[in-house]
C-alpha cells in the first residue's frame, strides 16, 4: 500500500491544488508531485493531463505560472505535474549543472552508473505515477500528455513510445531531436553512455518511424525562442513526420519566447485540444 | 529626463510583459517594476491597474502567478506592478526579517532614521511611478488600484488618502487595521516611531472617516486564510465603513487561503469590476 503525504492543499477556481509526496520505487527516492483536481472530481472521476516540465523546474512551476487551472476547472480535467528528476539522492556531480542531473532527468531510463539506480523518469512518469494517481485520486485512466522544452520532448516520447496509453499529446517548444542538439547530447552521454545506438529509443525524431499507432501531435513553438535553432529543431521532427505521414501540427507563434508567458498564452488552446480528444463537453469559448 | 532600462520583454496574450528599471527620486535607489501592456496599447493609450504586492514579494509575483494578463488583454488594461520596498540600500537590519525592511515597505512614508531616507513607498507608488509610466508608456491617467495583504492595505490607503487620483479600488485579503495587528505594529514602530498618533494617517480603518470622496471598495477574503483573525481583520474596516456609510463590499470566499491561488481564482472578478468603473467595453463573459 503506497503512502501519500499531503504537503499542501489550496482551493483554486473551485477545485483543489495539491502537493503530494510519496516514495517512488522506480526512482528509489521520495518524490513530490502537483495535482489540480477540478470541481467535477468531487462527484465523478475525471481524465488527467500529465504535464512534464522543462530544465530546472520542479512540480510547482506549471501550477503557479501557467494559469491552466481556470479552464481545466471548466472542462473537468485534472492536471498532474511530476518533478523533473529524482530528488535527495546526492549522486556525484548531480547538482553541478543546471542542464544535467537534478532538475534535468530528461524523462528517460538511464543505463549508466550511478544514474541508472535512480534516473528512471520515463518509467516514473508513464507508469508508476499514473498507476499511483489512478488508484488513490478521483481520476480515470484517460490520459493526455503535454510538456515544455525538455518536458515537451518527454511528452513526445510518451506519445511515440506507447501511444495506446494516451488519448492525446501536445508540446510547447519541445526539444525535438536531442541526439543531435547540445542539451540532449550532454545528458544522453551521461545517462545512456557513449554508444549512440542506444540513444535512438529516447529521441522523438528517431522514434517517429517506429510507432505502433499514430497519435496526432500539436506543437506550439515561439518564433522568438532563443533556443529554437540550436536546441529545439522542430524541423527535424516535422521532416520525420512528413516521411511517415505521422499527423503533426507545428504552430510557430510569432514574437513569443521560451518562457512561461508563452505557455500561459497558449495553454488554453492545448487544453481544448485535449478536451476534444477526450470528448469532454465544453461550454466555454 | 528619466532614463528607463528594459530588463526583459516577453510576448504574452498578444501584448507585452515588461520589466523596467529606473532611478527613483522618492526612494533614492534603482527600482524595477513590471508592466503588462495589452495589445490595444499599440494603437491607443490604455488605463492602468496598479497592483501592490504583499510581504516578501517583488515586482514579479503578480505577473507570473496571477494569470491576470489574459483578461487584461481582452479588456485593454495595462497592469503596473511596483516592487514592495526600496532595494539595494543595505540599511542596518534591513534584510533580517521577512515582515519588515526589504520586501516589506508597507506603502507608507517613513519618518524615522534611517528608514526615512529611502522608505517612501507611498509617494513612490501613488505619485512618482504613475507620473513615470504616464509620460513614458502608452497609458492614460485613468488609474485603478488593487493589491494583496500588505499591498491590499496599500491599495486601501491609495483609495482613502487620495480618492480623486483613482477611478476604482479593490483588495485581496488586505491588512485592514495595521495599527492594531502584529505585522503593522512592528513595521509602524520602526518606520513611524513609538508615538501612535502618527500612525493614524497610515491605517485604512482609521482613514475611512477622513475621506474627501467615497470611492467604492471591493474586497475578496479567503475564509480559510491563516492570517484572517490575527493580522487582517476585515471586520474592523467594515465597522468603520458602516459608521460613515462608506461603500464597501467584503466577499468571504469559503475554503480559500492566503496564497496566489486565491488571487488567481478571483482576479477576473476584480478586473471586470475595474473595467466597469473605467467604462471599458467588454465582450467577455
Amino acid at each position: 500500500m503506497t503512502k501519500i503525504l499531503e504537503i499542501s492543499r489550496s482551493r483554486l477556481h473551485g477545485g483543489q491544488q495539491l502537493r503530494l509526496q510519496h516514495h517512488s520505487s522506480a526512482l528509489k527516492c521520495d518524490m513530490v508531485f502537483g495535482v489540480f483536481l477540478p470541481p467535477q472530481a468531487e462527484s465523478d472521476p475525471v481524465p488527467v493531463l500529465y504535464w512534464l516540465s522543462g530544465l530546472t523546474c520542479t512540480d510547482e512551476n506549471f501550477a503557479q505560472k501557467s494559469g491552466a487551472q481556470k479552464l481545466a476547472a471548466e472542462l473537468g480535467m485534472a492536471i498532474v505535474c511530476p518533478d523533473t528528476s529524482p530528488r535527495g539522492t546526492d549522486l556525484p556531480g548531480e547538482h553541478d549543472d543546471w542542464d544535467f542531473g537534478s532538475g534535468a532527468g530528461f524523462y528517460l531510463n538511464a543505463t549508466q552508473s550511478p544514474w541508472s539506480d535512480h534516473y528512471n523518469m520515463y518509467d516514473y512518469v508513464s507508469r508508476e505515477l499514473p498507476a499511483l494517481v489512478e488508484t488513490t485520486l478521483p481520476v480515470t485512466d484517460q490520459r493526455c500528455v503535454s510538456g515544455h522544452s525538455m518536458g515537451g520532448h518527454g511528452a513526445l516520447m510518451c506519445a511515440l513510445k506507447d501511444p495506446d496509453r494516451y488519448v492525446s499529446a501536445s508540446a510547447f517548444a519541445p526539444i525535438c531531436h536531442p541526439t543531435e542538439t547540445p542539451w540532449g547530447i550532454k545528458a544522453f552521454t551521461h545517462y545512456l553512455g557513449e554508444n549512440r545506438n542506444h540513444w535512438q529509443a529516447w529521441d522523438a525524431t528517431q522514434l517517429v518511424p517506429t510507432v505502433t499507432r499514430q497519435l496526432p501531435i500539436l506543437i506550439d513553438q515561439g518564433g522568438d525562442d532563443e533556443f529554437l535553432a540550436n536546441q529545439l529543431r522542430p524541423g527535424s521532427l516535422e521532416q520525420a513526420c512528413i516521411c511517415t505521414h505521422h499527423p503533426l501540427e507545428v504552430r510557430i507563434q510569432a514574437g513569443y519566447d521560451h518562457s512561461y508567458y508563452f505557455i500561459a498564452s497558449f495553454i488554453g488552446d492545448h487544453l481544448r485540444y485535449h478536451a476534444r480528444a477526450l470528448e469532454l463537453e465544453t461550454h466555454s469559448h
